[in-house]
């Protein structure tokens, strides 16, 4: 009879950045009891998704043993952790732990779906803990740029693990709980089975900086700008969000805010009571009426989104305001690899209505993640038996692993779908289990693999050519072939139109056609298919999507 | 009777990195001749171009005065200002005039399009010069990343004009002619009317470093590292290849050159005696057969350029060469914004092979283009009455305007299609001109405005559904509507087939429809696309493409 085991199995996250969620169980091979920690989201782009509203990590594997599963536990607010526990809900049925400005946003994405409030259960700190199982949970404190992020640490019958979540070391974080290093040694003291650790930032070589570290900066450069002010952050982000205000307090402006994502998460930072003594701030309308000098905006799409507040800005008016000459807007914020060409759209929008952009100054803006230094650091606080780095590419993770060897500490690169047996005194991979995204496709979950955005981007590249033929009851066409084209030239090297060569040249084709080829259906079809996509390569260079539609009259 | 004038006017690369394309022209307004200085490409991109192969600037008006252009001048060999030379030989006609290094890669391109060599005719450097119509045009040589770039000294009836071209200041630039301070000097000793100047690293504040530099940290690197060192960098940057070599001969290593854009560029390079000295190289067979910690490849594919050497590396194996743990991969090269999400897969894949990748570090790379310093030294060396700055988006063109302002220099944001007077003290707009931009897609040039690639946009984004309706002799339906679907969810809400929903739907239709939509196709297709959209979006969510085929039996 074999033993207990404690495994760890990322589902998402790990060997990327984005959409987290990770399972950890305890108990005989293939009945451990389960708990899922973080739900989270990632962002679909034009290259590999397009039309793909979310994506999703594919639960299947947990769906299917839901019987087994305690609880799931989110770390904090953020969208790649809390953004698809609503989507998941009926599928895993588990209750939803969480701290109260935590469980407030995942309420309000509860409630959307219409699934109960009760669903989410507020937790109180480390050392507080929820039974689950076979595991003891608690949601420790520590810094990161969203209010009441918590690292967990999950007692098992196997030892004591510590899942940080995001996290940076900071003892002045504006909003919310400083980094506690006694309270973090503590933890630590009776040691550590495994540390599963935020990578972000493994490669910024320099100490991390604090969140109280811009107030002063942007103060000065808001007391330094002639007309209107307006700066961006992630909307989530509500220490920055009050920093920026305060400095506009400070530098004698009306502030306002815009954008529905930063007025809900500051609501829920007051309504939560994390958020204290923000200051006042004025709506649009009156915002609009005062002297541009006197005001400063903090908006929301500091990612260049194309529906936020910035991008509407840029674009030439929102909530009745219109940027102009003298003014000024600042990117308190990172340009996410991948978000380049939008925010790019955005200062030269704002440049051609002559405002002055700020973009990429490291004075008004510092990261909510662990750099190496401060990852180091917390290697050296937990002394854990075994590291395993979480939130970040495989080259994180990698480089991450190299850091803990640095420390002697036992490292492993467990991406997403790999099962690591945590029982003995190193990690190994006890199984691999098939993992991957769901995407959220207008209303419907669809598979990433089911082709239906492979054929998406095949029509992008190279157009789609649609042939109907009809076929009378005694197996003749009756009529030509009939051509429709979509997003292909009107006409090719020939100079006529390419619908008409390419009705022509199936035309022959279906004149040359056997009887044996008329009556088969899948024959024809790709002899016809054959025939567009020649004809279309001969005359635009371009290899198109081919859709046959064969109408067969019967008596 | 109006008076001869002096104009500008940018066709490509004025508000834009890419596709440069400025023209000249000096005589009565309407009837001036005209010059045209660089003819380049941009790239396209999954986000607003997908399926396109290349990016031509719209040279319309242009070619509809080609009467009057007395010749094309080519700055420099990148793609950028001489991509587009032979896909408009046609159109333009005009000789085409360049410095050898430069010739030699337009005569290539010339001739995959079966144009004459003769067309592309070599000029020597300053101060010889090409006497076209009005315009005395020389090639005074300039620093940059590619050999035998020049700024062009352009003496008109109306005065001096200097147009630098892509430029940096370096006075030790490994191949090719150093930065000549006394030569510009006396370029712009009897006074420059205006200077048309690149603008890429206005933005960047700290001197501009030598090409020279990156050379004894790179050979450091490469003797640090046990395994195979891998580097990439633009093919084009001939001078930085040759660095690269000598830093792997260095360091003991043969080394091999992969990918056919730098074959061809090293060939050019010695071909045209830009090039000495570069070291011996061995083939990837034999490259193949060495142990690793002797080899060094220098590789095409800086940009994660999807089918150059260093993706297919990544990939996997490429010229029987296959990377291990151990082994290094040196981007020499600086990510262009809107690049990142190719250069992160590479990345991450070298990772998952054990390589070590090192990327953005300023150590081994330096940019091509002066930096704002290097500009504010171009200014005050060459004083110009008038700076127009080109080679950057809005944002740079705003900020060196700018510059320009305080170093007392009249200056002017002029963005493609803003046609400048340059014969007062001040640049003042003569005109605004229809530009924009021209796809090549596969073989057959599109506009950008013609609504296909929009087309190829909205399937990616929404799907497409293809309806077939037959309608016969008496106006009455034969059978029910046939439906495909492409790129959309299988099942929606009902759980039934979406095509079998979306069949039943438009069979109910068809069935409620009068006698008069039956017979008027466009009222029938109207009422199909309105059902087909609709039932698409009930049960998906989305609301795709339609395309309505009826076809109506006659006798």
């Amino acid at each position: 009879m074999s033993s207990d085991r404690l495994i760890y199995l990322p589902l998402g996250g790990a060997g990327e950045i984005g959409m987290n969620a990770y399972v950890y169980g305890y108990g005989k091979p293939g009945k451990e009891r389960l708990i899922l920690v973080d739900l989270g989201v990632t962002f679909p782009d034009m290259d590999t998704t397009p039309g793909v509203d979310l994506i999703l990590p594919d639960i299947t594997w947990l769906a299917e043993r839901r019987d087994r599963l305690e609880g799931v536990f989110i770390t904090h607010a953020h969208e790649d952790h809390v953004g698809a526990v609503a989507h998941y809900y009926e599928q895993l049925g588990a209750p939803i732990h969480a701290r109260a400005f935590t469980a407030n946003i995942a309420r309000a994405k509860m409630a959307e779906h219409g699934h109960p409030d009760t669903a989410v259960r507020v937790v109180s700190p480390w050392p507080e803990t929820v039974t689950a199982g076979p595991f003891t949970v608690g949601f420790a404190p520590i810094s990161h740029s969203i209010p009441e992020s918590s690292g967990l640490v999950i007692d098992t019958p196997g030892g004591r693990l510590v899942h940080t979540g995001d996290f940076k070391i900071d003892t002045d974080p504006v909003v919310g709980e400083p980094f506690d290093r006694e309270m973090w040694e503590s933890i630590g003291a009776d040691g550590i089975k495994a540390m599963i650790c935020d990578s972000t930032n493994v490669f910024s070589e320099h100490a991390g900086r604090s969140e109280s570290s811009v107030g002063a900066p942007i103060t000065e450069l808001i007391q330094g700008r002639p007309g209107m002010v307006v700066a961006t952050t992630f909307a989530s982000n509500v220490a920055r969000v009050k920093t920026l205000a305060e400095a506009g307090v400070r530098a004698g402006r009306s502030v306002c805010l815009m954008g529905r994502a930063m007025n809900r998460m500051v609501e829920a930072g007051k309504q939560t009571g994390v958020l204290t003594g923000f200051p006042a701030t004025i709506p649009p309308e009156e915002a609009s009426k005062l002297a541009r000098e006197s005001v400063m905006l903090i908006v929301t799409g500091s990612q260049g989104e194309r529906r936020a507040a910035s991008a509407q800005l840029a674009n030439g008016k929102y909530n009745g305001i219109t940027m102009k000459e003298g003014d000024t807007f600042l990117f308190s914020s990172k340009t996410i690899p991948g978000n380049e060409r939008g925010v790019i759209r955005i200062m030269n929008q704002f440049s051609e209505q002559g405002v002055d952009v700020i973009e990429g100054d490291d004075r008004y803006h510092v990261s909510g993640h662990a750099n190496r230094p401060d990852l180091d650091a917390m290697h050296k606080i937990l002394r854990p038996q075994i590291l395993i780095p979480m939130h970040g590419e495989h080259r994180h993770l990698r480089e991450h692993v190299k850091l803990a060897k640095s420390n002697r500490i036992e490292g492993v690169v467990a991406v997403n779908g790999m099962m690591i047996d945590l029982g003995g005194n190193a990690p190994k991979v006890a199984e691999y289990i098939e993992t991957g995204r769901t995407y959220l496709d207008g209303s419907v979950k669809i598979g990433a693999m089911d082709g239906i955005v492979r054929d998406r981007i095949r029509m992008a590249l190279n157009g789609h050519v649609m042939i109907n033929v009809i076929i009378d009851e005694d197996d003749a066409p009756l009529g030509d072939p009939w051509v429709e084209i979509m997003g292909l030239p009107e006409t090719g090297r020939a100079r006529a139109p390419l619908v008409d060569v390419l009705e022509e040249d199936l035309a022959q084709f279906m004149g040359r056609a056997g009887d044996k080829t008329l009556a088969d259906d899948d024959k024809l079809e790709q002899g016809l298919r054959r025939v567009a996509r020649q004809s279309t390569q001969t005359e635009t260079g371009k290899r198109p999507e081919v859709t046959v539609v064969i109408s067969r009259l019967t008596e």
